[in-house]
């Protein structure tokens, strides 16, 4: 389906939105629009004829009502950090959260908090942690991302092989319906069979079915005890043993178990200011492996455990264990640099994939051996979550390539990629959303039934296709 | 909603199903249809002209599709254990999905298994063993009920505290829409961001949306130790203190945590054969408490550490340790047998709710005074999963009172428990789902929005209503 063309805005529809928003609640400044209206790596850019900055829930609710009796279409924003350019209008209203931002309720003897939809993912950790309880999604932009785009995208990051996506961390949820009217779904509870889980379709939808505008988030205990280290690996056939053991080992308290490469942690320590080698021996493959456990201690004697286990077993070859906050801070900071050390290497292809857990080192050998013969000299910045099967598979070109010559392959190359990944049973969008980068693509991939069954809930709530209309299917 | 009247099925349609499910894969034997008509504690009883029992999911898609077609309406059924008729045919095409047995795969790397609708959930949990996994998911009917009729219901039962319902479980879903079509969305993925989550949409829908074939499930790390402790308290607010106490204390490493009152222990001990009073101070609570952990040892420390300090902090009055299998599974049995246990004193009124955790004590509290006051001298056994939220509400008669005189006033009594449920932001139904039993009610409870929006997502996707059409919205 090719995204259909948005028609212009009717100035009397502007008044309207303008009128009821009123004063403070919309904008129409270039410069105020100016850093909603791109995506932070410059990748998508877009138009819209106003900004609606809405307070309330019943203020959202009157925008969609009157855009869909117009026939106008809506676009979502949150923290604008997505990066398939779902976000960007492309003549659409754009609707920002950023005004509904408060922390409605913390229970902790629920384990739960209710946190509007323009609230930041930073400012969700502090009101937990506050309350003595811990929201554990964890990811870059948390400074930026807010809980309403969290949401909305499904979110993944770090801690998925522990607590799941933002899916499973979603209790209830208030929004908007393509239609205008408010959906209560604030339940906390754990147990709720009274018929179909509406949240369930919201959240993911890209902003397709509607504005979410609250959510009640589940919360956890904090943890007592966090161990972390780096270990060296020979390849990533290694790295998924290694993940079974340290599952079974620690009766899954893994908080994380990332993969990066020999050349990732090269360009860490090339690029990044204060970065070093974590491993003198260096290896071909590296893990990074968090441990937490509820009591004092015991993340560092499963972490010893098993690393003697591996090294005996030859699973791992050399490994560093933190032996502070800031040693395992700086752990993290090769892992989570990755993007940042690529830059000064000029352009490159990024692919947000995943595999099912055992075939990642299949999926990493394949996808290296066909680039290498297709595109000679391209260099592959694997990394990620193998915890959760989730592998950002970048590819670099040639030292010394022109960055233009390797940006016009890049097509080719992510078809290459995408291809491998769906023959392994995998994801071409594995935490990232489909966005107006992927729809297409992923259409391509699906099957018949699976496109036309959300065709027709998608008309079905949305009959007008006003809410984010590029965006999905 | 009324339920619909089921015309009659044409003998031309009987004839091309049995033709097509061929010699074996059909019944209209009065004997082997009579298991399946009649709930298990004889609340439902329903007719068929026919029981149609597919071998293959290609032979369930025939099935629906000449359904579709006809505009004949089906009910799916799994191991018929469901508590609230909603696999009861009234008239339908029964569609059993017993034949439907094979465990297709397990894979304990990507801690992953597929099976078909009809496994048992016993048999799951012996594959998941075999493969050196576990399943986590545990409720008592196992040996019947069946991983169609689980998905299809979202079942919950004692280990939702720390590893969610059905729901939370599912990997990926193959199914048979309303239209006859095959949806394979048999992923084993744990992150995959490309669209709508369709599988989430069959999850919970009691066979409205299609029936489930096969399943693909998660698997969790055997644990290495367990402690069970039985523990006295004196209200139900000191449960809730205790549990949050677990929690924290245990980093999320609490299995279950399950309420039983006085009474409760006294019917089982009175009803239930070899069963005995576990705490000699004859408390008027008790929660039973099982702590695991992927360390020998370290769940029998942190019940160790956690009674210490809920014993110093006059949070418990008395605590037993399970010494042995034998013991914690005769601390099990009291819990397990409620229902058993109240059999002998006539009928019960039975409530599955749910509230949020921190309401729970207010729950009890309220509904005794209430129901008291109204029904004088009705005994209450409320017990079950406080971890969740989920409280089994029973109500038997007065001592000695007439069980048909009991009865009459089910509904009266069920009418002032779901209305204080409501009013503390519960469920009326936690995990047994509606069915033909709750159906009406739950309808009077939620709001329009919400049942609209649910009637156009049936709507769209099986607008003939084939599909269980007495059962949800």
């Amino acid at each position: 389906m090719t995204a259909p063309a948005i028609p212009p805005v009717s100035a009397d529809v502007l008044a309207r939105l303008k009128a009821l928003l009123g004063e403070g609640g919309w904008s129409q400044d270039p410069d105020r629009l100016a850093p909603k209206l791109v995506e932070w790596r410059d990748r998508w850019s877009g138009t819209t004829p106003l900004l609606a900055l809405p307070r309330t829930t019943r203020e959202v609710a009157a925008v969609i009502g009157l855009c869909a009796e117009a026939g106008v279409a809506v676009t979502p924003q949150g923290g604008n950090t997505g990066l398939v350019g779902g976000q960007i209008p492309q003549g659409e209203i754009l609707l920002s959260l950023e005004r509904m931002r408060a922390v409605r309720d913390v229970a902790p003897l629920d384990d739960a908090m209710v946190v509007e939809a323009g609230v930041t993912l930073a400012a969700a950790h502090e009101a937990a942690t506050a309350a003595g309880r811990r929201f554990p999604l964890s990811l870059a932009s948390e400074g930026s991302a807010t809980i309403g785009g969290l949401v909305s995208t499904n979110a993944g990051g770090t801690a998925v092989l522990r607590y799941g996506t933002m899916r499973d961390l979603v209790l209830g949820l208030e929004a908007v319906l393509p239609n205008g009217e408010i959906w209560n779904g604030l339940k906390r509870l754990r147990k709720d069979n009274t018929g179909y889980d509406l949240k369930q379709l919201l959240i993911g939808a890209e902003g397709t079915l509607g504005v979410v505008t609250a959510a009640a988030l589940k919360l956890f205990p904090v943890l007592a005890s966090r161990a972390v280290a780096f270990v060296g690996i020979e390849d990533p056939h290694d790295a998924i043993r290694l993940l079974a053991r340290a599952k079974a080992e620690t009766g899954g308290q893994v908080e994380a178990f990332e993969l990066v490469s020999r050349l990732g942690v090269e360009l860490a320590g090339k690029n990044l200011p204060g970065v070093r080698e974590p491993l003198e021996s260096r290896p071909p493959w590296y893990a990074l492996i968090e441990i937490a456990s509820g009591e004092a201690g015991a993340a560092e004697a499963a972490m010893e455990r098993l690393l003697a286990a591996a090294l005996e077993e030859a699973l791992i070859s050399d490994a560093a264990v933190a032996q502070s906050e800031t040693q395992a801070r700086a752990f993290w900071a090769v892992r989570e640099g990755q993007s940042a050390a690529q830059k000064s290497e000029g352009p490159a292809w990024k692919h947000d994939v995943s595999v099912p857990v055992s075939r990642i080192a299949d999926f990493i050998e394949a996808a290296g051996r066909t680039l290498e013969a297709r595109f000679p000299g391209v260099r592959i910045d694997a990394f990620g979550h193998v915890g959760d099967g989730n592998i950002h598979y970048d590819v670099l070109g040639p030292v010394g390539v022109d960055g233009r010559l390797h940006n016009d392959l890049r097509d080719a190359g992510a078809h290459i990629v995408h291809d491998l990944v769906m023959s392994l049973g995998g994801s071409i969008s594995a935490e990232h959303g489909l966005g107006t980068m992927k729809t297409e693509e992923a259409a391509g991939y699906k099957s018949a039934v699976e496109l036309a069954t959300a065709r027709a809930v998608r008309a079905a709530l949305d009959p007008g296709r006003i809410m984010n209309p590029r965006v999905l299917f």
